[in-house]
């Protein structure tokens, strides 16, 4: 049984986002994300072959989705479905605390 | 595009526990579960076809594993991973605040 707890363990100053492997399966892959004060590289967009539910645990973050016409602002508990090839892109997260994320990529 | 907030719409005292359906498709079903003190009744055990991922986001929670030594007590961002046909219970949820869970079922 793979246990364990998504609050600890998490840096408040990193480089780059953090990508944990929570689950993988054949279907779905789940991650925690840390994020401390990323975005996206300017002119950038994620355009994923799976679908993705995102959801925010602390923190916070502006999601960029194409067609959407505004910015989402993500705050703890907002939780996002991207459908596949859907464009987006992380606009800014929080720079004073750490942004964590769960995301379930499945097919 | 699907998107909202866990936290939001939470009852504090419910007869039963509530299940909110947040994604179904093929292969994945994501639930919030809101429980309210529920436990699992006296003698039964969730036997389920599919594996499930759950993560606690508020509240606390005792749940049994079949052929774990101890019970596994779930604290905000506890998360564990329940194979087919693991025998589980959830044995006592916090009496006093609402205990959220998400529930990611998957094949």
């Amino acid at each position: 049984m793979m246990a364990g707890n998504l609050f600890v363990n998490v840096a408040h100053r990193l480089a780059d986002e953090q990508i944990v492997e929570l689950l993988s399966a054949r279907n779905v892959r789940i991650e925690r994300i840390v994020s401390t004060g990323h975005a996206t590289a300017p002119g950038e967009w994620y355009d994923q072959d799976r679908a993705e539910w995102v959801l925010l645990l602390a923190g916070s973050a502006g999601l960029i989705v194409e067609g959407e016409a505004e910015p989402l602002v993500l705050e703890p508990g907002s939780y996002v479905h991207i459908a596949p090839h859907v464009r987006h892109r992380v606009a800014w997260t929080d720079p004073s605390v750490p942004t964590i994320w769960l995301a379930v990529h499945y097919q």
